[in-house]
This record gives structure tokens, sequence and C-alpha cells, in this order.
């Protein structure tokens, strides 16, 4: 099949890079890790389609790397959005509606009792480490060693431009390695402000690691040993697995949830979740930002909750990527190619395991999905949505198919 | 004049004190600072005009802490807004505005090359810092003893949750101290990676001082001489004085300049901008956000700097700021108060001498002003917009003449 025209959006391209250090910038752009076969810039994007500049559509299963979840420009997300616009949006103060949304997620999330909002995830990060160190009078966190939590400096997985010191509080452990958890904070005993953890583990470049039996229960047991916060980042995996907070899925109850990305379909809020016990320190570390106040984004988060309980949208997502995972598996086998499909079936993420990390395969893979109008990330895990129907998984499937033999055909064996 | 009915908003308050640790956060809510005299939340804006959930209006000189710069729903910017949110906004790419935008501000700066889009002003600083140190190989940033430069661990004023170490690498020197900041070079030299200032000094619970004479040309010159950046914070003044950035009044050229706030109206948005110098420092520094693809703040920020452009916008609120202040002043005196109008006149403020910092009578005055429909912040700058008008001025100076009257009658002099 003929590739499809990007010619304007390569222009576009051309004019970022003169005044856009390298004319993106951030998340892993797949047109610059798959160069020729993605579009740069995206003009329009409605339910789980999205449009070009050129004019190509693409059934999305990026889901703007997790924010859309009830389909961009969901209707009843839109027509709450709507109201409150007319309202008001940023201002002195807030609007009635952040109260609203607190309640809301206070009722919804077992053993939180009070929520604070903000724009980013790295916001929301940062500072639930201020208030465990608040709380607890002490400066060390414990993080999974190579986990995302965002881009600021303690937590910056790249490390140019942020000084050694901005890392100088935070010890790490390895996934799923209890025993080395338990012996970090004996190491540290009297110490420890914080153990942090992603719900499962969902590196870029990487497969998907879903927890091991018990091992997020012995970072609660480990936490509430140590006197530490245990916080749980469900930035990208919030939901999309559990109204209740991802951890609940395994029965863990943690003092800090974090949330983002799907808590207000795209919409830009980010929200801080803890416990009685951490009240006072909460109250006591100073944040602040101009847009915090927002108010549109908290009645498109409202009616984002409201959608996905009415439709019960979690045991959708999982049908639906339940349906992807086990096509892609089949199709994949039919080619002959060995795959790995990993994290939860609304978080899904696939491999092929001859690649052995370089991600060539995949590459070449997401290429001839987006030349076949569905979208895929090489090397981030992709999501599903509401938004997403039967039909749109079977033409995936159908696509991935193809896209499988387009592999076959550029790595053929000796 | 009777007290307003308050009776909605405290009992929002009461609700909001359960699920929200203090009920509210952030920013010194006068509601908080004068108990009982301000409403909590904010239910409408529209215009310069706010309405409280008890149905009182207020006109607005705080502006969103300065976001609203051409009126709350310009008409010409929700016009934009409503063409953009149905293409697109959160994606898994930017859309093309994205570039029109750093086109637009590159066209606008002088020195200026590049920009690089974020949400918050907090997020804007750290990453200049870290495009500095990246460019530079150093470490040290030397800044304004007690300055405002967000919430992040270098930058939070609290410090409380912050370890030392977050801001072991931070310098500081006295506002308008140009030898002192000369001193501190010669003592760090060959180690600053830059030197961030705001225009004019803006500190809450504090008179605004504008640069002396020279002041800035010093801070250019040393940075220079240092091998260091530049860096302006712009974020609260950006485009309330000088399209072109408010160092430029001054005529002097950053190598970064921070903007927020009145960027976009009140619709999410931050920005780097730097020149081809740091370019290079500026692609390898990672930084990312999963809304900062979000392409309706940038449609509202356009249709900002075409609104400011064709009303001669800066020029206006510079008028009326200064209408605003002579008039506080004329009746200050005839009320026999002494009163200090300090910062420019689009971003004035108001103390009272006799309180010595202790903020009573301010606190008085705007308890008086908000009682009356005007809502001015008893401890931190003002804004003016160009949505206000004379008759809204003229009123605000009729209020403040009752106003005045109240603080005389509670601190009458023995």
């Amino acid at each position: 099949m003929s590739e499809r025209d990007l010619s304007k959006s390569n222009e576009l391209f051309q004019r970022a890079k003169r005044v856009i250090p390298g004319g993106v910038y951030g998340h892993q752009s797949p047109s610059l890790l798959v160069p020729g076969s993605f579009p740069t810039f995206i003009s329009k994007a409605e339910g789980c389609r999205l449009t070009d500049p050129d004019g190509n559509e693409y059934i999305d299963f990026l889901c703007a790397y997790g924010p859309m979840v009830v389909g961009y420009r969901n209707p009843q997300v839109e027509e709450a959005v709507e109201r409150q616009r007319h309202q008001c949006d940023s201002g002195n103060l807030p609007a009635p509606n952040m109260v609203e949304l607190a309640e809301r997620l206070v009722g919804l999330t077992p053993g939180i009792d009070w929520t604070v909002f903000a724009k980013n995830g790295s916001d929301a990060a940062s500072w639930s480490l201020a208030i465990a160190r608040a709380a607890t009078g002490r400066e060390l966190v414990a993080m999974v060693e190579r986990t995302y939590h965002g881009v600021h400096g303690w937590a910056n997985m790249m490390h140019e431009g942020f000084p050694a010191a901005e890392r100088a509080n935070i010890v790490s452990f390895a996934w799923n390695d209890a025993e080395g958890l338990e012996r970090l904070a004996d190491e540290h005993a009297g110490k420890l402000a914080a153990v942090i953890v992603t719900p499962f583990k969902h590196e870029a470049f990487g497969d998907s690691v879903m927890p091991a039996p018990g091992f997020l229960d012995t970072v609660r047991t480990v936490a509430t040993r140590s006197g530490a916060a245990m916080i749980v980042d469900d930035v990208r995996a919030g939901f999309r697995l559990d109204m209740r907070g991802s951890a609940q899925l395994w029965g863990v109850t943690p003092d800090m949830i974090l949330y983002s990305k799907a808590l207000a379909n795209g919409y830009p809020l980010s929200a801080v979740l803890g416990n009685d016990g951490l009240r006072d320190a909460a109250k006591r570390v100073f944040v602040t930002g101009t847009f915090f106040t927002q108010a549109v984004p908290i009645a498109a988060s409202l009616a984002t909750l409201d959608y996905l309980e009415a439709n019960d949208g979690i045991a959708r997502m999982r049908e639906l990527g339940n349906r992807f995972c086990k096509g892609l598996s089949d199709r994949a086998e039919e080619a002959g190619l060995a795959v790995t499909l990993s994290g939860p079936p609304a978080i899904p993420f696939m491999t092929f395991q001859k690649d052995e990390g370089s991600f060539e395969r995949s590459r070449v893979f997401a290429a001839a999905c987006a030349a076949r109008g569905v979208f895929v990330h090489p090397c981030h895990n992709w999501f599903v949505s509401t938004a997403h129907s039967e039909a749109d998984v079977d033409f995936a499937l159908d696509v991935a198919a193809e896209a499988f033999e387009t592999v076959n055909g550029q790595f053929e064996e000796a």
C-alpha cells in the first residue's frame, strides 16, 4: 500500500524547527522515532479518531498518552464544559464545583479523606513528596528504580540540567523485589518519608510488568512499619482499571493517590488525594498555581466520572482491551511472529521478542499501522477508551495483520 | 452600609474544609486574610465583573491574580476558543497553532529565537534553570532574595516539605543592589549558570519596587560577563507593560523570558522563550507534561495577543492604571491617610504607611471595598485590564473614598 501524504505536516515541522527547539518536545513523538511515517501534528480529534493536517484519519490507541478515556469531544463532557465555561473558569477564587469534585473523589476512594487539585502529574507527584516530608519530618523517599514520576528535578530520568542535589533524597529498589524494599527500609530505618510506586510498571521502551502477588501488600506493610506514607502514582492508570484507584485492584489502600491524565478526559487537571493522617501536613505545604482554580476542567472531570460510572467504563475498556490483545496475539501467531502482550487489557502494550529491546520491529509495525490508519506508539504503552467500538478494534486487528506481514517482509530470517 | 450576605459561600467553605485541607489553598485567599468579608468562591465572571455564589457582584481588580487581561469571556478570545475546541485540544501531538504561536512570540520579542510551552509559571521557571545549567555545565543560579518564582523546591518560599538540598544551588542578592550582584558574581566566578530576576519587584505583603536606573542593565552585564544566562521571570507582568517583554521597557534584552498568567487570558499556558545560544540545551533538557499539547489555550493566546495589539491594550491599561492610582492618591489625601502607591500603573498596589507592614488597615480597606462591590486584595498587588472602563475605575474610586472613611473610623488616632 502506498505511503500516506504527510506533506502539510512535514512543512509545519520544518517551520516548527525554526521556532521550537527540535521542532517538537516532550513525549517521544512517533514522528521522530519513525521518521516519515507519522504526522507531527494533529488537526482534528473526535471520538477515537484523529485527523492530521493532510486529512489522513487514524483510529487512536494512544489516547493523547492517556487523558482521552471517554472519547475526544465526548458529548456529555462537552455539554458540562459548555455550561461551565459560560459561568467562570480561571478566577480569583475557585468555583463551587471544586468542592463537589473533592467530595466525589473522597466518596469514591477507600481510605481517602481529602483532595487538592493542580495542573500536571509532575505537580501532584512533587507535592505528595513534600506532604510526606512535612508530615514525617524526614527527607528520604523510596521509589522504584527507572520509574517515571514526571519531569521535576528529583524525577527527571534524563538528569541533564538538573543538579544531583535534587535527587539526593531519593533511594530506589527494584520493581517486584519485595525483599529489596524490606532491606532498603531496614537500612534507612527512621528516615523514610514515603514509598512511591505506580500500580503496575509501565515504562516507555520496555514491557509493562504487573505487580507480583503480594508485592503491593509488601509496599503497604513496609511503609506502615517505617512510619512512611505509601503513595500510588496513578497518573497514567487512574480511571482505566478501577474507579476506587488502581491499587484497589490488588486490595491495597494507599495513604496518597496521584491522578491526572484521564481524570478530566483531556482537560488539564491533576490531583493529590490523601488521608486524615496527612491533612495537617497538606495544609502546611505551600502549593499554588495561576490556573489551579480553573472550573472548566473540574466540570469536565465530574462529567467524565459520571460517564464512566453510568456506562461501566472500566468493564467496557477491559472487554475491548481483551479483544484487542487476544486478536493481536492470534494474528501475530498466524504471521509466525513471537510477540509479548503486557500490561492490563485497558492499557495494553505489544513488543516483538526478536527485537530484544531494540524496538526495530516495533517501529516498522507502528509505521505500517499508521500508513493504514491506526495510531499505535512504537515504544510507549497504548490505551483503549470507551469511545472505541468492537468494529474499531477489529479494523485495527486487520491492519495489524497487514503490519505483521510488513515486519516479516523487512526482517526475513536467513 | 450593611454587610453583604455571604451565607452560600460560607456554607460551601464549611463543606470544603471537610474534603480540601484548609478548605482553600494556594494564593493567600482574601477570605482567609479578612474572614467574613470576602466570598470563598466565585460563580460567574464576565468582563471585569465577578459574581459570588450569593449573587453579590464585584468589579475585579485582581484579575484572577493576573491572567485576565482582556476581560473574562472576552468575545474575540472566546470565538477563537470555540473554533479550536471543535477541532482538537489535548492530543497525541500538538496542533498546527503551536507553531503559529511560537512564530508569533519569536516575532514579537527582541533577541528571542524559540519558544517552548508548558502549563504553570513554576514549570517555566524550573525548566529555564535547567536549560541554563545544561548550556553552561554549571549548577549555581543567582536570584533576588525573597522573590517568588513559583512553588517548586528551589523556589518555594515556605520551605516546609522541601529538603534544603533542593535550594543548595541557589545564591541570592538584594533587589536593586547592583554592587551586591557584582560581588556575588565575583565570589562565584565561573560557577553561575543563570541570573533570574522579575522586571520589577512585586512580592506579596510588601510594596512593589521598580528597578533603579541601570539596575537591569547591570544584571544584563554581569550575566554576560559571567557566561550566565539572564532570565526574566515575566510570569506576572508579561503582556501588561510591553508586548516585547517587560524588560524592554528598560531597554534590556534577556536570554530567556518566562511567560504565563496573561499569555492566554486565563487559559492554562506558560512559555519559556530563549535565544539561539540556548537552543541546543533546550533540545537536550527533557520536559513534558500530559496537557502540553493543548490547542485551546494556544488559540486563546493568539486571540489575546491580537486583541491587545488591535486595541493598544498596553497603553490602555497604563492610562486606566494612572487614573486609578491618581484617584486613590487624591482620595486618600482627602481622607487624611498616608498611602503608598507602588508598581507600574497597570499593576498597581496600595499600602497604608501607618500599617508599617502589618496590613491591618489594608485588610479593613479591602473588606470595605468588597462590601461595596470592588474586589482588591489586601496584601497582593492588583491588576487592571482592557475590560475596565473609566466608569469602572471611577466607581472603584468612589468606593475607595468610603473605604478610607471606614479605615479612619477604625483607626482613629488618640
